[in-house]
């Protein structure tokens, strides 16, 4: 196993985090040395950092189709979730209706609804609102991963104020229908309801094209890690005439809707990256999509007993979710990592916890009118499917022979972990 | 006024930010690169990126003599602030006695400390108590800047749970008695009082010595920007037993204090500028408390009818606060940036309100038992001292070339806009 082709390390958790590309590296590095001023200063420094800042915006506003001034930067996805859930609700608090310290009920309180896979930001942020008072659905995923806008219309009440769907998933990428939600809230705003729509699009940026007109959202959440800029930054997109309370209180910063400096480099980096990430988007979807359809077909012919989870085409190009039978998913990641490939279980986020993949769960665990049509193992029991989930996640740095040393090297890791396993699988992978 | 000096740009604004040290860039630029690994996830990449926010996290401790597990890394100093009394108060937001959207009254409400002084993010943190029921009292400062113990003392109630005032304030250097409240602090505790001490040390650190334990405080800000490491991440020292409730809601990290992926390169460089400011502590504060009190004394020299705000001993030594009489500090700063020189006239995180500092107005308007030794024109109207308050602040990269040259700009600077300015101040500099 300790060969020297270890030292060349296959990095596949690009769904966690990404390197930052050179060119982005490049871009921002006169923001850390000379150009360095207070984006607030009113000199030459501060200047030129805050024309930093408005290049920057423009570009991330770009990506998305949105105005400049619909960008509030922020220190990452967590708190752009947060802001747009938690800023966009607050004002509600002091409605006579919501009661602090208990969570509300559906026929008076201010009601959210959300999806049953929701990032830890969005789903911590619907936890804190039910605290407050707030009702708070949460709709399943079908056997594909993906809510139904029916589901979701159901759903909707007279208290209703608030959707919040995440764009792409964390684990397993399947797209959700916003745009078609964010018809249903045009239609029910144009009936008089104060419906709004935010979506977490930190999976999906730079991987589809995303346009905040077509999707009718109203709050749309990104990380600039996500797409080869520095960890420590993110936006929030707020439609024009779309109010929100700051939560982070000090300085005047982002038209008084994020204080704190601003992270010139960081945001500087994050502009570059977007800038890069809409020039490259259909090659890199056409490239990373055909490295990862290969990695599956080729996984799908040399291993037995694997179920391939959510959608096989509403999906993000970059992303394989594969549950092997009979094997635990963090023992075949460590089994991978000692042979230099990086994979992962699910949400960097929700490591250490040594729980079963909650996205998985809600995949088994939904309606099952819709079966994936690829799993090829119907009987492989719910928890086995869970625990034994690894995500592959490809990036703009991963190349075919990545693709060949990984399936140089997982067929006989499955196979070595189902014969350690205490279960019956012991049939060659 | 346009010559080739304007050419080589003089930086006299550390306060607002450092530029990042070049050893700390080089500390911090694998971890953009090869060594991008999220801190959360299991494989190599991830463990190597979690070390490194471990070794940073032992740096900032060993700055201010805390323990690594104390440290909580969040996006700067605001979000440092806002978790220390927003999160430390939140537990008793349900308290019966708070009535939300009422600011609270001294007799029933739990209570809070302050001065008149403190900095945007404390500022608003204690405003958002307010209106969820708290009661705050803002102590005055004197003439000197600082706040009085005794003063500290009398404000104590029966529900007081929190004082926060800052260690060294952003506009004129001054350092407030914190280790004296600590002990008074300790002494209420004693006695069975359950009262909590927050300092914003973030124009202190790396400027003096910095000892939790001396101190006796339970929580302490600190930002990397004002120590020569990046804009966009910040430390919260929770003393340990201290719990406090997240504000950043989302995954586990920094022990389910602060959710969203930890922003690695910008840690790590943190963690380098921690390391470097404690080495170079004692000769640092020497050299630009040297450069800082050749500036004054020149200026004292050079132009007549000003005013040194701030206490000239109890203050860090990289800044100097001067009114000029006559002269609006905004006009002053634009004329001295066309010629090369970047001051400021406030916090650049309040900059852009066009509102004369508050600080020097807290100065000027406080009980004036303790006036400035060296106020040399005691006629200077408030308002004016106010109005032409400029902060030069030095930083690690200043020269006394630096000094000789601003020395050869402010005079005609000073004496130009007093000729131009509409009062009767018109006698030569």
């Amino acid at each position: 196993m300790y060969n020297h082709f270890m030292f060349r390390r296959i990095y596949l958790d690009n769904s966690a985090t990404t390197p930052v590309a050179p060119e982005v590296v490049e871009a921002m590095l006169p923001y850390l040395t000379e150009k360095h001023g207070n984006a607030s200063s009113i000199h030459f420094f501060g200047q030129e950092a805050r024309a930093a800042v408005d290049k920057a915006r423009h570009q991330v506003a770009a990506l998305i189709n949105a105005r400049p001034n619909e960008i509030v930067f922020t220190s990452g996805g967590t708190e752009a979730d947060n802001l747009a859930i938690l800023g966009f609700s607050s004002p509600r608090v002091s409605s006579p209706t919501v009661s602090e310290g208990a969570a509300g009920d559906l026929t008076t309180s201010p009601h959210i609804i959300t999806s049953a896979i929701e990032h830890s930001a969005v789903k911590a942020s619907c936890a804190e609102l039910e605290k407050r008072g707030f009702a708070v659905t949460y709709l399943p995923v079908y056997e594909n991963g993906i809510v139904r806008v029916a589901d979701v219309e159901a759903a909707i009440t007279d208290n209703t104020f608030l959707i919040t769907i995440m764009m792409a998933n964390n684990e397993i990428g399947t797209i959700q229908p916003i745009a078609e939600i964010g018809r249903l809230v045009k239609q029910l705003r144009e009936k008089g309801k104060k419906i709004y729509l935010h979506t977490d699009a930190v999976q999906a940026v730079g991987k589809i094209n995303i346009d905040v007109e077509e999707l009718g959202c109203d709050l749309l959440s990104m990380s600039a890690h996500k797409i080869y800029a520095p960890k420590g930054v993110g936006a929030l997109y707020v439609r024009r005439g779309v109010r929100l309370t700051a939560q982070s209180l000090g300085g005047h910063q982002e038209r008084d809707r994020r204080g704190g400096t601003e992270s010139v480099p960081n945001i500087v980096a994050f502009g570059a990256a977007a800038e890069m990430a809409k020039h490259e988007l259909e090659t890199s979807a056409a490239t990373l999509g055909g490295l990862r359809n290969n990695l599956e077909s080729r996984i799908g012919e040399m291993i037995t007993d694997v179920v391939f989870n959510g959608d096989r085409e509403n999906r993000i190009p970059t992303v394989a979710n594969i549950s092997f039978r009979g094997v635990e998913g963090e023992g075949l990641l460590i089994n991978l990592d000692m042979q230099g490939v990086a994979v992962s279980t699910g949400s960097a986020c929700s490591s250490g916890t040594l729980e079963p993949s909650p996205v998985i769960r809600a995949l088994c665990g939904s309606p099952h009118e819709v079966r994936a049509p690829d799993k090829t193992d119907d009987s492989l029991p719910d928890e086995d499917r869970a625990r034994g989930a690894i995500r592959f996640s490809l990036g703009r740095f991963n190349t075919a022979d990545d693709i060949d040393r990984v399936l140089d090297i997982l067929p006989n890791a499955v196979q070595t972990l189902r014969q350690l396993a205490p279960t019956t699988h012991k049939q060659s992978a």
